[in-house]
């Protein structure tokens, strides 16, 4: 044997634990402390380990007192491992095969960096192809440290984030006039006095996430906000809206990128839906490679946007003045529907998808250099001017220029009148369509961050706890990316028929966020509350006056989907959340769970075998055939010293006396059943026979040792029988066999 | 513990093999021992237990005797089991539940028949419900036994075998005239010496067919004799022709079978495709039966279908003698192509598909009644008789009646005109269906058997070696179903297209099985093998006449598809059989490296370690959280009393810290070892690390004992990560790593 003298790592002395006592009984993760600064919106390493309370840690020690004598002589477990666990001298010699790994020494201060510089993990030959073409596809691993390092000042956050909300101008008028334009192309003027109203929304919403941003300086998305002053179902409908809502700015972003497009070149028309499918899968792609890269590269084509609009208005309304200002009469399209009341909300509830994005900078105050609240409020105040005014130089110079919607876009209308048909329209298109693939970008990058804090909260699989390479959410993206690409095709790539789906769940998150806010204020009278509780409940009515309005008049040209969709989400958000919580009540028992002197030896079963003295073992070894896979499994079994039988399956009673001569010649070095099976079948003999063992005295921890031949190649795998996997299934449900499959390779 | 009284089975004092000693160095299958009575082509219960040779013996004792001292004190493993083995007191009282089981006492007289009547195995509920549709579809299971009992007497034996054969009357004929009718409808004339050539043919073939039984009589298809008198490549060649012909006997008789239908009820037509392939379901469902239950409901149709050629033969004569049998001139076609020599040798080898089935007597002499060789010839001469008479019966007639081929079929067409279109043509058109139905339905019982000889001479996948319930080999038929289905619908449900790519299969067997004979006659020159000999040299050179007009004539009209398809199944087949030669040399050392002193320290790897003694264990516990899961991982790892190491992977240097402060509050029983992956992912790091530990001592066996949460239901794997499973994918490849899931049982 090596010697063992680097021995275990120098244990500490108990430490005073820093984390609060809490008063439920479970441990929780670090979520929904109720206080003024509101719960941590940043992502958090711990959310991996769960926080263990006071009671945990008492059931944990009593756990551990039954190993048995805690301070006596030496474990002679501890002092005997074969070889040097911290791989100091082995590690640095095989550098290029190692990995993310760094031996951590328990709160010593000289830490000897282990790390190294290459991924492996999979070290098959195809994961080591996989792994480079990964690589080639989604670059280099970042490091935790290096989420920090990407805060950004204002001048570079206004761009990184607004995108979503100032791509919106691309679409949002022009989905009020699509509604107006059936009633007559006449009464495409109403969009002023609906523009207005919507502007007043857009303020007094906006003016609401300021407030937001007060409270949360730590950042706070609606579903943050929701959970913590409404509750955690009300935080669930938030969050189940914003889900829709990821969905469907992707699509209807991506749909109105394309239309940019097809307006400069209409031959491309027909090419809609796939080159909107390619956009998703490129998205998808450039998401894997992480946010670092994108702040930067994101940041221009918002300015050239913004100076786009800029552009066209200023020239439009200039042309216009030359004009006196008269309005020319859009191209005439008869009436396929009475004005009425139904049709002006209609018209203001499809309208209000410009609106969408709005919220993004609250959520993300945690990336804005310090001071992060302050330069948050001051970037949305920004972002909020800027979108109220492109949104209403749009809306004025479309009803000078008698835009109206058709297979042009209202924006590629007016750029023509504006700047002709030259570069500079080319400039407008090209800046519109790379805004809003930002825009569809920037929700490839919240949703993973929304699946985090929900699955923090146990509404969504853990596994969204783990980032991915790069810090991106791999899964998140592609859970994102899927439904949003069906939608898209099936709506045929075109942005009108997404629209009624896209308000409902916008708004449904913006009215919980606004709501918590009141109730937040109540609660909290920090400085100047009432002003902001009167702000956020005027963005709460007004917001969820929206919320009807698109119900009621959209239920039938696709709303409906979305009022299924959301309580289809929260039902198995809340199957999750039911399950893990009593999964965690089975994890982390209670103090007098723990203590349950469980040796007695009368009502002893395998349910709360904790310790090594209470698990008396028994190991099944199934033997097919005397090959070297089974006499290795044998020896494995036998070295282990634990009680071992030897198992054999015989189609006939000739078969197995030839068995059992075979097994002589060898030694007869174990205990031997073999079971008769006329029936030609192996593994339900097999199967029935050590669930018939194990229910003889089900408090035995069974160990059925499988020889298992490991082939080179995939396709080899059905020249062998999967006898481990397939009783693994068999006896999966049974608690208290373990089945442990013992490799032999072949060489070939 | 309770008490071990009933103590290991008795073992047995060494008794002499009975196997002959083998001049191979590996354990072999009973196969193509060459000798006058030929191979074995019974399925013999022993083909699942490989035979050992002396050398293989040899080799087993040595490794025996590192396990240590032989017969010294008993091994306290042995006598301290804690449980009865046996199960006798237990296993009664669940009879509900038991399954195939029977504990076997070595060589002793009075065994106490443990038997149960339920299958079992697959005990989760899902599984039980599964197995309980299946019972309800395919039947209770059937005891090996059985096959015994189903011996049949020459009666049952002629109508259960010959339908593949007798059927073919149904679409030979037609396919040859099909042919000749290409050269305008005056040709069909030639049908009449054509089919006295093709008379010749059977006639011939059939009493080659004769002479195999003679030399095997144990039974012996084209593939067994092929191998056994011409070696396995040769028989390897004839394997993949007869795969080719089972897979289009299936396709070509549920296609002439649903024409059967569609010529008596014309509306049918245009559901020819999915009627037929609702057959060939039926057929898969049928025979994952068994073919138990067939033989005497098979028996009717065959007499039936009998009846039904003699009825229209005769009438059909009777009516063209009262016109001094003047053919009736049939309906006129236009020539598409001129009378020429290749055209007659494609009507003769289209002609030819009539012959296919007379091979499967020979295949099939165990299961006739003693003494079954003399019954299986007799069998064999009737139905060639039949075969001879009804196809000649057919031609005359349809000559006589002027029948060409159409959308009705030619024995359609003269039933009609014999019967008219009464209650009669009903009878001859629905018993026709069905004996093509039971034709296909022969395929679906001898493909199985034919793969079991394939995977016991290793040329297919060792899982068809095993019997499935009710002895229908249940892979098999749907490795059968599967192409047939396939080929059935892209040739659109008709006949006329498949027929060329059935002959060339039928043919290269029919071929080989000739010549093997010949080759077989001269080295065993029993009485009579001078006439033996000519008569399989001439059943060779005609068939293999045919395989070669078949190519040449039919090779661009479909042929070449099997040209393809049987060189690509004999390369599969040799890969196969590559990968199995080496895997036994891997898995059966040679007594040299049994005998090797693995024990010498300073060579020693984890290759070899067959005993015991000379196993070296490290135990390493992922911990990703100390909860109750990984707590009973700890105690199990510990409770086997060898070096243990506990591994969490932390993805930052205060959580590190945390974890420690949790480990110490436990009690700190174990060593740890903490690892920082600031990339914050789990698994890659893991695994890499127990990769580097391992190459550190690269001959310890690393056990990775893994906590692994059950869950109830499957969609609740999502919410668990799968540790388990994905190490044990991304460790696979390294010899000498154990992985052990230490199941947590979730209530929920």
């Amino acid at each position: 044997m090596d010697d063992a003298s680097q021995g275990p790592p120098n244990p500490v002395s108990k430490r005073p634990r820093t984390e609060p006592a809490r008063s439920s009984g479970r441990p929780t993760r670090d979520q929904g402390a109720a206080g003024s600064a509101g719960p941590d919106a940043t992502v958090t390493a711990d959310a991996q380990l769960p926080k263990l309370d006071e009671s945990s840690l008492r059931a944990l020690a009593e756990v551990g007192r039954r190993w048995g004598p805690p301070e006596a002589a030496p474990d002679p477990r501890r002092a005997s491992l074969p070889l040097d666990p911290q791989l100091r001298y082995r590690y640095d010699s095989r550098h290029e095969r190692g990995a993310f790994v760094q031996v951590h020494h328990p709160l010593a201060s000289g830490q000897d960096e282990l790390e190294a510089t290459q991924a492996g993990g999979e070290d098959t030959r195809l994961g080591r192809v996989g792994h480079h073409v990964r690589r080639l596809v989604i670059g280099p691993p970042l490091r935790s440290s290096a989420v920090a390092a990407q805060r950004m000042g204002k001048l570079l956050a206004l761009p990184v984030l607004s995108p979503d909300a100032l791509s919106s101008v691309a679409y949002g008028p022009e989905a009020m006039m699509a509604i107006l334009v059936a009633a007559g192309s006449a009464e495409l003027k109403l969009s002023l006095p609906i523009g207005a109203v919507l502007v007043a929304l857009m303020v007094s919403v906006g003016m609401g996430y300021r407030q937001v941003i007060r409270a949360y300086p730590n950042g706070g998305g609606s579903y943050i906000v929701a959970s913590d002053s409404l509750g955690p179902r009300w935080g669930l409908l938030a969050g189940a809206g914003l889900i829709v809502d990821y969905i469907l700015t992707v699509a209807v972003s991506v749909a109105a990128g394309v239309a940019a497009i097809t307006s400069a070149i209409p031959a491309a028309s027909p090419w809609a839906v796939p080159i909107g499918l390619v956009v998703i899968v490129l998205l998808v792609l450039a998401n894997l490679r992480g946010v670092g890269a994108a702040g930067a590269a994101f940041a221009l084509p918002t300015y050239m946007f913004i100076v786009a609009i800029a552009l066209i208005t200023v020239v439009g309304l200039v042309d216009a003045g030359s004009h006196g200002f008269a309005a020319v009469p859009p191209a005439t399209h008869g009436a396929s529907e009475a004005l009425g009341l139904l049709l002006i909300l209609r018209a203001f509830a499809s309208g209000a998808t410009a609106m969408t994005g709005i919220e993004v900078i609250s959520n993300a105050v945690p990336v804005f250099k310090p001071p992060e609240a302050d330069n948050a409020r001051r970037t949305l105040t920004v972002m909020l001017g800027l979108l109220v005014t492109m949104f209403i130089g749009v809306l004025v110079v479309a009803h000078l220029d008698g835009a109206s919607p058709g297979s042009e876009t209202v924006l590629s209308q007016i750029a023509h009148r504006s700047v002709g048909g030259g570069l500079l329209y080319g400039y407008v298109q090209l800046s519109t369509t790379l805004i809003l693939l930002i825009a569809a970008n920037s929700a490839a990058n919240g949703f993973p961050r929304l699946l985090y804090f929900m699955a923090r909260d146990d509404f969504i699989p853990h596994a969204f706890l783990h980032m991915g390479d790069r810090l991106a959410f791999s899964v998140g993206i592609v859970v994102l990316a899927v439904p949003a690409a069906f939608l898209y095709a099936i709506f045929g790539g075109q942005t009108e028929p997404l629209i009624p789906l896209y308000a409902i769940g916008v708004f449904v998150a913006f009215t919980l966020a606004q709501s918590a806010m009141v109730a937040h204020w109540r609660q909290h009278h920090a400085s100047g509350w009432r002003r902001g509780l009167l702000i956020n409940l005027l963005g709460a009515i007004l917001s969820g006056a929206v919320v009807l309005i698109a119900l009621v008049t959209k239920f039938t040209s696709g709303a409906w989907i979305v009022v299924l969709l959301i309580p289809m989400i929260i039902v198995a958000c809340l199957s999750v959340h039911r399950h893990y919580q009593l999964a965690q009540a089975a994890l982390y028992p209670a103090v007098e769970d723990a203590a349950l002197p469980s040796t007695d030896a009368g009502a002893r079963t395998y349910e709360g075998q904790d310790a090594p003295a209470e698990i008396t073992h028994l190991a099944v070894v199934p033997v097919a055939a005397l090959d070297r896979s089974a006499l290795r499994a044998l020896a494995y079994a036998a070295s282990l010293n634990i009680p071992t039988l030897a198992v054999h399956v015989s189609p006939s009673d000739q078969e197995a006396d030839r068995f059992h001569r075979y097994w002589q010649d060898w030694g007869d070095h174990l205990p031997l059943e073999v079971l008769v099976s006329p029936y030609r079948t192996t593994l339900a003999p097999l199967a029935n026979y050590i669930e018939a063992l194990h229910l003889q005295r089900p408090e035995l921890t069974l160990t059925v040792v499988v020889p298992q031949v490991v082939v080179r190649h995939s396709w080899q795998r059905t020249l062998h029988s999967r006898t481990g996997q397939r009783l693994r299934r068999a006896l999966n449900h049974q608690p208290g066999i373990v089945i442990t499959s013992i490799p032999f390779h072949l060489p070939n």
